[in-house]
């Protein structure tokens, strides 16, 4: 196996992976008109705003290690968690506005939302050990695809939007778009700046591949919760059918 | 979905999350004569070493939370580390015996073994995260199989045999199937004297299906890395051809 | 300045602390008669409650940690911790006993008391960095004087009696007297097992020292509450003016 | 005792606690034409770099709790950590400067400085504790008088100066008069903001107390560690003999 050691080598490794993460028999049943309907977006958005509750912690938690030496690595890092802190409210906000929730953020309670799926527990509990154990690197690979996945959003957008979502309800989907192509640029370069043994790129390459494969795992599991919800066998999303 | 309230019934459920992680194709390949060999065992063990390693420590770390305030809770998390502290050595043992290792445990370094495959990183970050946050109760999910798993290891132990793995190279298993005989009666008297309410049962369930199934894949990740292994792809366990 | 390199040495730096350590200007008023009284014994349960309730927490931590390599010193630590958990209990008996107290711990919230002492915090700070960072071994300073600290208890419990605490109200000091015995033997021993270096010695004597004078600051603490007490101007203590 | 529920009220019990943490004695001795020579500023700069270093990192810890729910709080604590950041490279640049120091940074090992004293131990330990247990409110009382010493900072700087210590070898005091007047409004306005109920008010006056006199029994320990050296009873600082 080819081993990444640059971004560029990185990026031709994502593509691979992401070609290889499609679980085609869900995409055909997405596909099919008819099949899905809006509630999988509130599926989508319930379960992205659990992850994305945690980035900037996670994110915030490597500069604090006392393996994080380099001070300009530490910066990065609290400078990046600092961009990242509440973007789950966007998730919030066009949950909001598609009409599946209404308790303002400053009051809500963790019991007012479905807790997370599984796969989203998942990816989170990874995500905080790739962040506070081995090398303090590591993060960056999951940076590395979440912030060019902007590229990959389109279809997704598409999609919801012919299931009736609204722009103003895609907050989320729509600031990734934009915001996120300047924050790739930063993570490529931090990258480039920092990795600098083969140990570095591989434990990058292994948190890309690691934290991308445990996203598509939670993309699959909202099909499969919105296919439960649809024979009525969902244990918490019901409360989507009003 | 039904939700198990008492051990009974969250046997049953063990019972049939059981049935459902098999990976009927390559068990069927597992079970062509010829197709797998010794070496299977090997990247076994060293898979079961890396997330036994952390048994202990996820369970100590339990009884140092804060939420943890039952005193008698506190106690059996601190004993059944105490029980657990150590068991890789068996594993390591196992490995030496079986010819693939021969560095004393002393003097082993952590790059002395390849590092773990991704499905066990990923059992171990959430077994952490389970360990630390929510409910101090959840981890008792994953000591409710796990100390029993020894139901389920003779095919597995009869399968080794016929590769030709002695007896003597099979401690981990062999003590699994006779200590935790005794620790699964603790564990169900834990669950049963600690859970209370309805949430309790839920996260300590929850837990049981998510590290089961976390444990499967590493199962699957077990057998995939030695087909790789065979087609001379694998990235990490060509030492084993020697 | 000589450093120590065997439990001996070690004994000897600490009955030279012993002695620096004491207030004498305080000694002096606490045996002046009539100066102090009972309400001292209970202020002085109150603090040994709020930092015994974390040695069972920070040892265990001790065994949890990556650095903590050694699994007969892992084991050590997590037994010790076992035997620790729950003494707490004794200082809220003794606390009950004396009739300063009387809900069940079990319904008990952090509330019920009043908070730490400046001191206290501070020793309870001191103990759980030192058992998280730096050498795992550490933590055994404070052990080799908390646990033959009885040979320093009989005054102390004298002076209690003659403030009129019943014996069956002091089960605290009484067991750390009888129990610790043990306990000290089995430090001196594990201290000679494991450490090895310089470094090692090093790093265990001065955390002898620092938790030491900060469990003499937390004494002289709790006989400056005392006196604020007498005076009306403890913020925290006048519940015991009943 | 009267409580602040104000940061006017915050800052008159602070002037109070100013005036009383002077230890009399040592500023005589200070005071005394002769006694202290450049040295001490080695000493004061070498304390000051260690806790330094970790006041980036346990600020943005705050911000990692699962308690700090406010997200305006979490953005304050991760700028603020982001400010902080690398402001011990400042100590470190007037230890060179002064002719003490001649490795950088970025080559340096933790060995290639005197461990922190006690005192300094015990300051960054109380830190950590308060930045990462109880109210995540706690931190702003270190940060409260921290970002506002500039205020007591002139007769330090004109000390040092005396002792011939040059302006170019003081960055970190005038950077700290300059940069933390502003910070000071800062941490001013986040205390009204987001302090709301007394035991905010409480938790950050009992922060603002400790860290104070743990920072002055720094400035102590420095005297103290320089009556050693030219005692030649220093056990670490020999090194500034040359």
């Amino acid at each position: 196996m080819k081993r990444a050691s640059s971004t560029d080598e990185l990026k031709l490794i994502l593509d691979d992976e992401m070609g290889n993460i499609v679980n085609a028999e869900y995409l055909e049943l997405v596909l099919t008109p008819g099949f899905v309907d809006k509630r999988i977006y509130a599926i989508y958005l319930i379960e992205t705003y659990h992850y994305t509750y945690h980035n900037a912690r996670n994110q915030a938690l490597v500069a604090t290690r006392p393996e994080c030496r380099d001070i300009r690595y530490m910066k990065y890092c609290l400078k990046h968690a600092l961009d990242e802190a509440g973007h789950e409210l966007m998730a919030l906000h066009d949950l909001k506005k598609s009409g599946y929730f209404s308790i303002d953020y400053k009051e809500m309670k963790d019991s007012d939302l479905p807790k997370p799926l599984m796969a989203t527990e998942i990816l989170i509990a990874y995500l905080y050990r790739a962040s506070t154990t081995g090398n303090p690197l590591t993060r960056l690979g999951y940076s590395f695809w979440a912030e060019r996945i902007y590229e990959y959003l389109s279809p997704l957008m598409a999609m919801f939007g012919q299931l009736g979502v609204e722009k103003s309800a895609m907050t989320f989907l729509v600031d990734h778009s934009a915001i996120d192509a300047e924050h790739a640029v930063e993570v490529d370069r931090a990258i480039n700046m920092f990795a600098k043994t083969p140990q570095d790129w591989e434990d990058i390459e292994d948190c890309m591949k690691t934290s991308l494969r445990l996203k598509a795992k939670v993309m699959d599991a909202v099909f499969e919760e919105f296919v439960k919800l649809k024979k009525g066998t969902s244990d918490r999303y019901n409360f989507l059918n009003k």
